[in-house]
This record gives C-alpha cells, structure tokens and sequence, in this order.
C-alpha cells in the first residue's frame, strides 16, 4: 500500500488539490481502476473514458485535469510517470540474500554478503559478483564472469565464461550469453570449428528478456552498449555491436559483425545481414529484411501487404514476371512514341 | 504389447471380422509396418500402399476395408483414431511421484502425494499443485503460480511467479511463462522500466512446446484459453489473448495486447503486430506479417514467391520501381487514348 | 603460449624463414594483432593491411608473403589453418572427469571414468555416456539418451529420452533435443494429442548452438546427419531429415517431415514449410520462405528489397494491385495493335 502522496513524493511533483492520504493497492487501466488503484492518461483520445473514471488518482498533464473527476497528479509524461511509479506496486518479495544450500559457488568467488544464489545455481571459479546481484535458481555463471552491482539474472539463465554483464543489467530466464558464435571454416570433408575466443561485453543498465542468444566473439568481444533494451528470442550474433539505448524487440536475428548505431529500433522478426553498418536513429518494422548499410537516420521496411491467401497468390505470381512486365512497358511506350506521342516525363 | 480388442475397445469400435487377440507392439507408417505393428490410412492416395500392407492392424475407413490385405479397424476418422490410440504404444514409463532428494519445495507448500518433482527443481512459497502434476527435474515454479491436475511441466522450464496453469496442461522442455513483459517509457538518457504487474493465465489442456515465451502483462493477465496449442519457440507478448483451441506453429511471434479469436491457425514464423483484434477462423500461412486487424474469417498470406536468386533480384528491383511503373502504365493509357482508343474497362 | 613452431607442426608445414620459437599468446585480426600474437590473411583484399602489420606471425598464401613485414606461415588456405590452429589459443580448462556432489546420476548409467557430469545436471536411467563425454551443470538427460565420445553437452541441455548422438557432438546452452513433435488430429472440441514415438537421431561432430529445438518423430526418428552445423534458435521440426555437413544459420524454421540434401546452406530466419524434399547443394538467403520442392543445386531467395518505409509503402500498396497491372498492359498492348503497332516479341 502506498498513500498518493508517497507517489507524489516520488516523482517530486506537487499533490496539488489532492489529498496526499489517499490509499493505493495497485495500478490498473483507466477503464477499470477502482478506488484504490493509480491510472493514467498519456494520449488525449482517452480523455472521453477520463470523465467517467473511478480510480484513486490518475496520473495526467496538466490540461486535462479539468476532465478528471477523481484526484489526479500533474506531470509532463504520464506515460512516463506510471513507468517510475509502477515499481512501487510490484508486490514480488525481494530475493533473500545468501546462497541456497542446493547451490554450488567455487570457493574462487568472493561473494557480496548481499548477494543471492537460487538453488542448483553454479558459479564457477573466479566469478565477480557486485553487491545485491541476484543469481536465480537453476542458473549457471561461467568461470571468470563477472557481474556488476544489482544485476538481477533469472532463473534457468547460462552465462558462459568470461561474460561482463555492467551495473543493474537484468537478464531474463533461460536466455544464454556467450555461447560460442557460428564460426567454421569449410573442410573438403566437413567443417572445421573455429574456437571462440572473444567474449561477451555487456554494459549498464541493460534489460534482456527471456529466451535470448547473445554469442561471445571469435577474436574481439560482442559488445552491447549501456540501456540497450532486449526483447524476448532475439539473437544476437558474434562479434555484433549494438550502441546505446538501442530497442530489440522479440525474435529479432542480427548476424556476425554488424554494427548498429545508438537510439535505432527494431520491430519484431527483423532480420540483419552480417557485417553490415547501421547509423544512429535507424527504425526497422517487424520483419524487415536489412541486407546493406543504413547510412540515413529513419524508418525502413520490407516486405508485401497481407492479402486475401487466393489474391495475395495472384499477385504474388505477378511479383515473379515483374522485370517481364516492365519491359513490356518500356516496349509500349517506344511503340506509341514511334506512333506519334510525345515521350513521357519520367522515362 | 496391446491387442486389436484393446485397442477397439478404446475407441469404442467393433473389432468386426479382425481376430481380437491379434497382439500389437506399436504404430509404424503405412510402408514398413510389420505384423506386430498398427498402420493407418487417412487418405484415399495411399490406398495402392494399402494392398500391399503387412500390418498387424489397419486403422481405416469402412469404405476402403475391401482393399485391405490383413485386419483393420473401421472408424469414421483414421487419423483421429491414430492420435486417440498413440498413447498405448508410448513406452515412457510414468514419472515416479514424491519429491527427489536434489529438489527444493518451499515448506508452504502442500505437495499432492501424487505430485512429482524432480531433481534440481524447485518451488516457491505459496505454490499450488494440482492431482498428478510432473514438475520435471531443474523446472523452477516461481512463488505463488498455480498448475491444476495433471500438469506435466517437462524439464527446465520457468514459470515466474503467480502464473496460472488450468488443467491437463503440457509445458515443454526451457519454455518460460511470465517472463517481464517488454515495456518501457522513454526518459532523455534512456530507458525508465515498466514493472509488469499482470500474470499468465493459461486454461485447461494447454500443450505448449520448447523454448516458448508467454510473456506476463502490464496491468492485466496475458490469457491463453483452453485447448490452445503451441509449437517450438513462439513468443507471445504482454496482454495477448488468443482464442480456444487456435493453434500457433513454431516459431511465431505476437506483440504485445493482441487479440486473437477462436480457432485460428498461424504457421510458422508468422509476425503479428500489437494491439490487434484478429477474428475467429482466421488462418495465417508462413511468414505472414499481419499488421492490421483481421475482420473476416478466411486464409492470409503476404511475401513473395521463392525464386532463383538471380532471376529474384530482377524482379526485386523492379518492386521497388513499382509505383513508378503503374504511374507509366496510367500515362500510357492516357496517351493512347489521346490516340484514339477507347479507354480500357476498368481504369 | 605456444610457439611458432608448434604451429607449423599442427598445420604440418614448414616453418620456412620464421624463427620456430617466436611465442604466442593469442590470435588477433591483423590490424592490431601485436608481437605476441597470430594473424591471418584470407583474402588479396587485405594485403594493404599486412604490408604495416605488427603480428607476431601471420597465416598466408605463399604468394602474399613478399609482403608480409613479420614472420609468416605459407598454407594453402589461410582461413581454414586459422581455424585448426584457434583451439590451441582457447584458455578454458577442460572439464574435470567425474559426477559432481550436486548432479544425479542414475544408478543404472555405467559412466567412463573420463566423462564429467556438472552440478544439477541429471542424467536418468539406462543412459549411456562415451568416453570424455562433458554433461554441464544443469543438464538433463533423458531415461535411454545415447550420447557418442567427446560429446559436449553444454549447460541447461535438455536431451529427451531415447536421443542418440554420434561422436564429437556440440551442444550449445539451453537446446532442447526430443521434445514432442507438433503432432494434433483435430477433435470436434479441440485437439487429440499425437503421442511422438519416434525419437531424434544425430550423427558425428554435429554442432548445435544455443536454444534450438530439435524435436522427436512422431513414428520414425527425426534424422540430422554427420557434420551438420546449427546455429542458436533454430528450430526442426518432427521427422525432418537434414543430409551432411548442411549448415543452418540463426533462427531458421523448419517444418515437420521436410528432407533436406547435403551441403546446403540456411541463412538466418529461413522458413521452410513441411513435407518437402531440398536437393544437395540448395542454398537460400535469409528469409527466404521455401514452400515447394528445390530439384536445381543453386541459390535461392524471396523477399523484397529494404527502403525508406514511406517509399516502400507506396510500391507495397502497388503489389497489391500487380494483377491488375499485369492486365492493363495486356490490354494496352493488344489496343496499341489494334492502333497498327506490330505484338511485340515476347508477348
């Protein structure tokens, strides 16, 4: 339970007319917020359901406090506000420092007195954990990894050896950082294993989700720079460097040696060709198909318009006769300037 | 071993003119199934295969059993009857229930005396099992999830804390169901993290594969409905809802507070946008994108054909020339009837 | 450190002019590979960067080596000596042999004495382990699995019953190999689960990185045979059968029953559909959706190209209409005869 003013108090912004007492249980949309539940507004086509609202507080700008008829807070980002409040009503216990008796910790690792390691975690020898980092169960920490200060790492996760994870990463259950990148080179029998030596760099703040691949690289490290955000089943291949405050979001593949710029983005199922460089401020839509180099800031898309499966094959058959049909073009417009018109404009 | 009369008896079927005691070892396709084998014909082409059977049994429909050279079962659906009678030949012996001595379960909570647990799995404070639940070994049950009866969760898997799990449920090997939701508010320097205060709540007979991600929700659940399947490393973002008995392939990705109604079909490495509402009996094939709401019931698709890299890259191009060519095409018509034709139909 | 020396006798070359006992560290691309390192030259492209190179010795065709400022080793191919001589750069221990206090084994299991089983891994009945055989912490394998010499099982592997490798088999963190095929006959009220009987069979030195699944047959064995590559999250589905020293890149999808030749490659996120044969020597570029039969050797793609999103959505909406095109052409064509043009050559 937290009283309004707490949140007020939090986001260092006025109660204003509101009753600074009022209780909270928890955040809940505007539609359904009850009483004892935070609300916000971030986008003026919902100020309609505003006026009809039953929450305890909401969180809005300014000009649209004269619409709410319930207490409200003040700020300039709602959207950004409810994000910093939001903690606050996580009710999930926080983890109980120590090291469970099913855990196994090399006698190498000087462990933080405010550090937890789940049960059946493994933390190899010579590990450095920074303080309050938590190590969920199941967990497996390679030999020499090391871990900044409240780093959060989810059950069932696989840090190889020698992975650097910064301050305050947090990396959900079960995705694996540092597994060796797809290096071969090619024998006439087979293929011949190229050892991984690099390894895997990660810096502040960054946020991975569940089911993720991040490879450690062949000779220099896979970088991942400070507040890059991961989504869920991205892979992440060797020897990549994503720049800061980039955003990946879920079942994003990105091959070996690209490099990507700050503050880009990435929709869902993008796929990146290796080697390639991407600017600063490069935005993809899901399922892109990135093959070159992105040299301008700005959005970019591949692909073709759901359809109807019995039009979409009609034009899709079309798709293949496309240079065809485009020289059937070229063959008229001679033809009918050969007939007398006049040449078009843009040909 | 089973015989013919098990097996009828099963499906509640007559075993007819075949000798009941016919004894049976397993399920083999139509080709190399031997006298101790069960084969089946769901299709009419496979009925010249179907003469020169040496199976034990045949699962068929009446109308083909003149053609069939060794004993058979009519039924009114082979395949169905296959899937119904594929348990008995499943050698697997029965998970063995108690708790192993290499598992950790919370002394709150109350362990079914049917209920297994495996080694290095572990399970939370407040945890609910059901009847019969498998919790495979190195599976981690966060605090306060629920699994009803008969839930077999296989080894490995994550379910983060307050997930729920109906009846009958199959979660496959690494999977994780309450993983943070992807959700974030942009602040200046980087990224403010939105705790997800919503759950999982997934229904009755469930089956989920490997390496899938069902992600918690914001606010509210994410809801999985009962009798839905899921392939291999899906992942289905924050606040989905997807409809009864949908089945989603492998590899599939859904964003965030998409709705999918009953039935539908997605295969594989279909992407699908947030904030959907996708109506029942809606098919997707491979790789479709689907980025709009989806009213009507009936089959999508989007891409191109699969083409010879060489001749693909021709007709590539000139995709990207396209508006430009129908803007030709609209200046040719004009000049020729300029000419003298008679505009064409359907311009 | 190894010397050079020791090099040219793994390679079996001659050490020719170079000091047989320069000492190595390391190995470094050749821009900033420095005295105590090895580099390597793989293509003419880079002989710029050799002539003021600083390695301490450099791999290279014998007729670059007049260019070389620093000893060299003379191969016939640069890339792939590089890759046999990696291994002996790698610092990482070897696993130590033995069942670590906190891993189960079943008492059925005869382990080699040189094999070694990590903490929370559990290895069930009637398996049977190689010799050097590695079971990282927290893998599980499954009653029956059959696993070769020197397999390197790395942590978090779920191996499923009755899975078989061969020898010197690679298995990256978190794989699941053997979980249930997606096998569902259709009930009027939902869907009849298809017991998967078969199970999955890999030959020798195949690798497989981190959190693929590779699922079991539903009556046969899904089959991946020797010298396959796998790269992180792809997923094969049931009874697909991959020919040898086939690579497939991140995030490739393949459907169930699909037989794919020898030596084709799969860049990243290809979808395959099921129940198709892929000759020898197919190769396809990243997400390329294969949904018919390849009888040709050679490469194939689909897609459309990467733009700028507002542009690409002006040629996107057109492809909705290419039909419609086509049939306008057709029609300008057949008017512009009529008008006394001759019909052009490849109408």
């Amino acid at each position: 339970m937290v009283t309004l003013g707490d949140l007020a108090a939090h986001l260092g912004c006025e109660p204003g007319l509101a009753d600074a007492s009022i209780e909270l249980d928890g955040i809940a949309p505007l539609g359904r917020a009850g009483p004892r539940e935070l609300a916000f507004v971030s986008e003026a086509r919902y100020l309609d359901a505003l006026k009809s609202c039953r929450a305890g507080c909401v969180l809005l700008k300014s000009e649209w406090q004269a619409d709410c008829p319930v207490p409200s807070l003040c700020v300039p980002d709602p959207y950004l506000a409810y994000a910093r409040l939001s903690s606050l009503f996580d009710l999930l216990p926080a983890s109980v420092p120590g090291i469970h008796p099913g855990a196994f910790v090399d006698a190498s690792v000087k462990l933080p007195a405010s550090a937890s390691v789940g049960h059946g975690a493994c933390v190899e020898a010579d590990v450095v954990l920074g303080e309050d980092v938590v190590i969920g169960p199941g967990v497996h920490v390679g030999r020499g990894a090391q871990l900044g200060a409240r780093c959060r790492i989810w059950p069932g996760v696989v840090l190889y050896h020698g992975v650097i994870l910064g301050d305050d990463c947090v990396v959900h259950a079960n995705s694996v950082i540092g597994a060796d990148g797809f290096g071969f080179a090619r024998r006439v029998d087979g293929w011949e294993k190229i050892s991984q030596l690099g390894s895997v760099s990660i810096g502040d703040r960054v946020d991975i989700g569940a089911g993720v691949t991040i490879d450690r690289g062949a000779l220099d490290d896979t970088l991942i720079a400070d507040d890059v955000i991961i989504d869920d089943q991205v892979h992440i291949a060797h020897n990549c460097v994503i720049g800061r405050r980039t955003a990946i979001a879920g079942c994003v593949g990105m091959a070996g040696s690209t490099e990507v710029g700050e503050d880009c983005t990435f929709a869902g199922q993008v796929g990146v060709s290796g080697h390639l460089k991407i600017c600063d401020n490069a935005h993809f839509t899901g399922q892109a198909r990135v093959i070159g180099a992105i040299d301008e800031p700005g959005s970019y898309s591949s692909g073709t318009p759901l359809a109807p499966t019995k039009q979409w094959r009609r034009n899709a058959v079309r798709f293949g006769q496309l240079d065809a049909l485009q020289r059937r073009v070229v063959k008229l417009e001679a033809k009918l300037e050969a007939l007398g018109g006049a040449a078009s404009d843009d040909e």
